[in-house]
């Protein structure tokens, strides 16, 4: 075991960048090398916040809002364009010492986010803000916004015109055959254990390319995209966000740790690779407990993944 | 037993029109007179529907859709104002027998949202829809809109206007001492058992008097305010959203169904008398499963409920 935790308490961060169809074929080297180097970062950002004994709320805050500023996911500035040619984007947060929570929703010009989903959280008496108003209280709190070329990216502007005049959306997760480019995922994530063995969990997305009616999926949902509670776990979802609303699956890992006893491996397993496929969902998860276990469980082909722990470090696309 | 269930099936319906401090003080004998009335007229009509072998969902939007056209209720035309004067109505609606579910969020002169949640349940591919968005869906489907003086009533703009310039929100279900009138509770809901034992859950809200930052509570999020799954039971809540956001509090009481053995009432009891009250959440929830048993529970003083089985009938207001 490598000698950096200095601490009886063990450490943990696990990230995501999303979950989905992520053929080998249709990635080219250079890709996979931007993946793995972005991933890199905000993983060992993160756990050297949580070596410096930073909370694990600030380390999965450091994660999302690096993964927010990368364009190759979707979430912040890699956000998707939707129906109307905008950029709207969900995110939450939760701390898992008292099961405080923020989220935000369908917010436009928003530079971080995730860093709106705390403020909510911390500076408002709600959990939940949504659209124009949620803007209005990024403003209040003096949020940092970005113009619309900050968000602008070739790629996924193409990608818009190619299906914009077209009543379909693009499930960033599901399989595209007449797209020659790795797809983008659909979210990001984190989840972390800190020195005190308090957990968090944080989602960011863009939505689907093309999402037309402000639909919103599960990840400024607590419960179904994001959940923790120092008692069970710290959950960060990624997939076909319909299916995580309906299976409410954040919260039903937690259920099965509280009220089965279940192991974090356990609970994530039967959560994602049994409950969600039968209900008709795909995607995964990050997780942790308050032990600094780690699980990252998904039932498509790939994920994007890191964790780090004084047991080691994994950075994963595809499924081993 | 009375003989007017001629079917091996049990059937129930069970609603609430808001929980909170609703002291006998401030009830007048001609306002709980009118409130009694309308809760038998939703009860009644959803309750005739199952005797004539109607769905448990088509129940649910009976009596749902009855509580809105009602303006002694915070939904539909009953709504509170926002800060901006506006009425913000939020709704859900969940299906036991296949786990399907539609909700909307920040919606503005749709006449009954809980009929727009029903439709994007059925003719959309998505679960939750939030506002200009949620609206031209509405549109889309050819919804009936209202306008401004449908939705107008003295008393809530007058509890408005006492505190529009204030930053402080009136939550409908909390104490407030200087305001002479019985509380407009906070939410309506209904869950139901028919005859082929299957349930559904249906909750719509108008949200709080002086709201801003468009806020979400948990009225329209599957998990926390709504959730029906015919294996556990069908649940709609009301209280102080943010706790039952926190809580996830409707999927709990399926989680101790499921992962636990708990009866309904054990499950609803624990959830609403102890670990909402350990979070510091207060309100109710109604509650049935597909035996045709029922649940209203509650942790503040009242709860507008009413529920009729072939085992009786029940209308109440105040704890017993």
């Amino acid at each position: 075991m490598p000698a950096n935790n200095q601490f009886d308490m063990p450490i943990a961060i696990a990230l995501h960048g999303g979950a989905g169809t992520i053929l080998r074929s249709e990635m080219s080297p250079e890709k996979e090398v931007q993946y793995t180097h972005a991933l890199k970062d905000a993983l060992h950002a993160a756990y050297q916040h949580l070596l410096d004994h930073g909370s694990a709320l600030d380390a999965v805050e450091i994660a999302v809002t690096m993964l927010e500023d990368c364009p190759l996911f979707n979430a912040g500035k890699g956000s998707v364009f939707t129906a109307e040619g905008k950029h709207e984007m969900d995110a939450s947060i939760m701390e898992g010492r008292n099961r405080s929570a923020g989220a935000i929703s369908l917010v436009t010009g928003v530079k971080n986010p995730i860093r709106l989903a705390r403020l909510v959280m911390e500076k408002s008496e709600h959990v939940f803000l949504a659209g124009s108003g949620a803007m209005e209280f990024a403003r209040k709190m003096k949020c940092d916004f970005a113009d619309e070329t900050y968000f602008f990216d070739r790629f996924r502007y193409d990608q818009w015109q190619k299906i914009k005049d077209t009543q379909s959306f693009q499930l960033d997760h599901s399989v595209n055959t007449d797209q020659e480019k790795p797809k983008k995922m659909g979210t990001v994530g984190a989840v972390a254990c800190d020195v005190q063995g308090n957990i968090a969990a944080a989602t960011s997305t863009g939505g689907m390319t093309n999402k037309r009616w402000g639909r919103i999926g599960d990840s400024p949902v607590i419960g179904s995209g994001t959940y923790a509670h120092n008692l069970t776990c710290a959950v960060s979802c990624t997939g076909s966000g319909e299916y995580f609303l309906r299976g409410v699956v954040a919260y039903d890992v937690s259920c099965l740790i509280e009220y089965k006893n279940y192991s974090l491996a356990q609970a994530c397993q039967e959560v994602i690779l049994q409950r969600l496929l039968e209900l008709g969902g795909d995607g995964g998860l990050v997780a942790v407990n308050a032990k600094g276990e780690v699980s990252m469980t998904f039932n498509t082909e790939g994920m994007y993944r890191a964790s780090k722990s004084p047991l080691g470090e994994t950075i994963a696309i595809y499924d081993a």
